[in-house]
């Protein structure tokens, strides 16, 4: 039985987000020959890349972020170093499209919840409904650093942080209500008073009184996204999110996880079909198998072995040092810490299970750090997204295009044909807003719906 | 003597800013028969002000910023109540400008310095270095109740943190010298590991480590602005800023101020003509003078009292309470507080100067909060700028227009035109960055400083 038969009237549809930094998914992708080398801190550039996946209907652009020159830095290695912050940036791609989501990444450990809650709201209105806010924790001493601390808070203080950061961001977004502003030039009432409202938010890690200086946003609130894989991760996706990241190599992983969220969202009380799971797919598509192998191998090719070490450095955090073994050895054993479980995990079990030395690893994870990659037809490409969708896997992915803009373009020329003639994906955008075309509802403001209560009981 | 007669090859013109908060300036601005009343949160509507401010010629437009609902807010008042994040809402406008600067205001009182060093970084990249930031320390309880806090910081404690976060964000600014980026994808070397740098700061108010994820601004350093005008605030303007707003009723202060800040600059080692100050100036232009005061004169018809009051409490903070007394009686004292000193002294000082009745002083500073304003001809406007710029008091203006987008039409149209036929103003813009606009040079890093008078005395 798949989800779709659950579904009454529309059949239910493949969701797109599209994962594009400037620099490219691959450690090597600036080095691809079609790709500009300075993608990432290229706004043009950028801006073509919002145009594609605009043309190819995608629900919406997502930027993962850093606190912090991250990944390799400091060995000198890849495009991903420097960029934009990425709702400045989105906040520029908005007007020049119309109908493309942008979910940005933000994090709960760093930033303030009136800060955060008023520049989604802003890119919110200016987009006429386009943001989703990614939360993240920000893991890592190195991040900690830019913020006044030496090391980071522990892994539970984060995600503790983090619940109540994102409940009180939710609430200043509520500060108004929909209907507040009058602008009555007749009488000079601009806004109703009582639709006013402080929030007046006293918890362990915040107090906030509000009210937001922005008007409730067009979509109530911008898509809440969260790619936590922990079990601290799982519970913050459950209580908050709406759209979950996460990677996954295999089907089955990817099905237990699917079964895992949805059951832990409605011991939550909510609604499993409002939240939708979309696991990273770097796709390398050919017209044929063995065009999309030349691709794979032709990126691959371009890893310098201290990148590829320093990639692993980077994504294993404090577990593991592999500095000074040898490359075409076994990975050395892990440490117990405070960062990114999940995927100091991810990166272990892949080694173990493929028996991979240090630079089979590096090669392997370099295109997409843990995300399930595939190579293959077109034919096969939309196989694959079409199995994990109809057997409880998947409501939709996230597409990393390995390298840019050639990955992406492969992917709207070649496969979003093939995956509508199927009937799993749009051929045009439904709504106007994110949350329209994601098929999520628009959540109401608890002061109406208390006051609207009032209203029917007298 | 004018300043003009000390320049070289180029006549001294006056620079101009423009103020433009959707809603207006005046606080009865979106009543007025022609403004949008939803001009604060309509984003078409910025997108027309910045395009009118770019086809007259305006370096920059400005945006102040509050980080609550703020001035009479909850006496149900103006249209400056709710609106857009000025960094969100320039990013979204950069790339459907070409020359006009933008000048957006943050809080070093409530903001980290990497985070605010990142999104004008990135403003700067996206906009190709248009960027500017108005310094501020975000007076007031009510913000500070937004952000962890019962009391807002003392007025002292604010100004040793600006002096220090301001300079940690510069260092910031300089992380990767402008020749860092070597991308040659040849080799795979992305960047020279030697011309990135740590800032390794640690402080009384910040511990950064640095180095910033955003490379070196387009502009070196994104044009730093500041408006304090106590004490303080001037100590703060004469070590950091470029550009300072200024509020001013009458010549002979604004020449004071002038002469000060000037001294001040030279005091602290440097050159008085890379500090620009520009005092604002509120104008209501007709063809005539009597068009002009009748445009005066429609505009504070339209002011309701109890929003009067509420903009003189705003405006006065805590020093005053002036609900309950008789609107037609004069001002009650006032008392000492922490609060936004220079602002309380000068509506106190207007009160003073004409002998106002409540209602009489709200009427007055409803318009421009205690900047200049002209009522007058084409001629009369002209004439006063020009005697400000001549006669040491002022290197160019912040344009208030008080209702928008007729204000702001009339300045253009009207206004630019006379100061071009006079040659005090631009016919096209000097340079493609706000910087060059401004006649700013670039700041040097001091890292490739260092790095050049090493390699000299080899």
């Amino acid at each position: 039985m798949t989800r779709a038969s659950k579904s009454d009237s529309k059949p239910r549809q493949i969701k797109l987000g599209a994962f594009l930094p400037g620099g490219g998914q691959h450690i090597a992708a600036w080095r691809h020959p079609d790709a500009p080398a300075d993608g990432a801190t290229n706004f043009e550039f950028h801006k073509q890349l919002a145009l594609t996946a605009e043309r190819g209907l995608f629900d919406a652009y997502f930027l993962a972020d850093n606190l912090t020159v991250g990944l390799g830095a400091r060995e000198g290695g890849n495009a991903k170093i420097a960029g934009f912050e990425p709702v400045t940036l989105f906040a520029a791609l908005a007007p020049l499209t119309t109908h493309l989501g942008f979910i940005a990444t933000a994090s709960t450990t760093y930033e303030e919840p009136y800060t955060l809650a008023r520049k989604f709201a802003s890119l919110d209105l200016l987009s006429n409904g386009r943001a989703g806010w990614n939360v993240v924790t920000s893991a890592g001493d190195e991040t900690a650093r830019n913020f006044n601390r030496d090391v980071q808070p522990n892994h539970a203080e984060r995600y503790a942080r983090a619940h109540e950061h994102v409940e009180t961001v939710k609430a200043l977004w509520d500060s108004w209500e929909d209907d507040a502003f009058i602008r009555d030039k007749q009488s000079g009432r601009f806004y109703d008073k009582d639709k006013l409202h402080d929030i007046d938010h006293k918890g362990e890690h915040f107090s906030v009184k509000g009210p937001l200086n922005v008007p409730r946003p067009v979509q109530g609130h911008p898509v809440v996204v969260q790619a936590g894989q922990s079990e601290d991760g799982r519970g913050l996706a459950a209580h908050s999110a709406e759209v979950i990241f996460t990677a996954h190599q295999k089907l089955e992983t990817a099905q237990e996880f699917y079964r895992d969220i949805k059951a832990r969202v409605a011991e939550a009380g909510r609604d499993p079909d409002q939240v939708l799971i979309m696991p990273g797919v770097a796709p390398f598509v050919g017209r044929t198998e063995e065009e999309a192998r030349a691709k794979y191998q032709q990126l691959n090719d371009l890893i310098l072995p201290e990148d590829g070490v320093a990639l692993l450095n980077g994504l294993a955090g404090q577990t593991l040092d592999i500095r000074g073994y040898p490359l075409d050895g076994p990975l050395p054993p892990s440490k117990e810490t405070e960062g990114m479980k999940s995927r100091q995990a991810l990166i272990r079990q892949i080694a173990d299970e493929h028996n991979f030395t240090i630079r089979q690893l590096y090669q392997w994870v370099a295109t997409a750090r843990g995300h399930y990659t595939i190579v293959g037809s077109v034919t096969q490409v939309a196989d694959q997204l079409e199995e994990w969708f109809t057997s409880e896997a998947a409501d939709g992915f996230n597409i990393l295009p390995p390298w840019l803009p050639g990955a992406l373009d492969d992917f709207v020329d070649l496969v979003i044909p093939e995956l509508q003639r199927r009937g799993l994906f749009r051929t045009a955008y439904e709504g106007r807003t994110l949350r329209e075309n994601l098929g999520l509802r628009r959540p109401e403001n608890p002061w109406t719906v208390a006051r609207s209560t009032v209203l029917a009981a007298e």
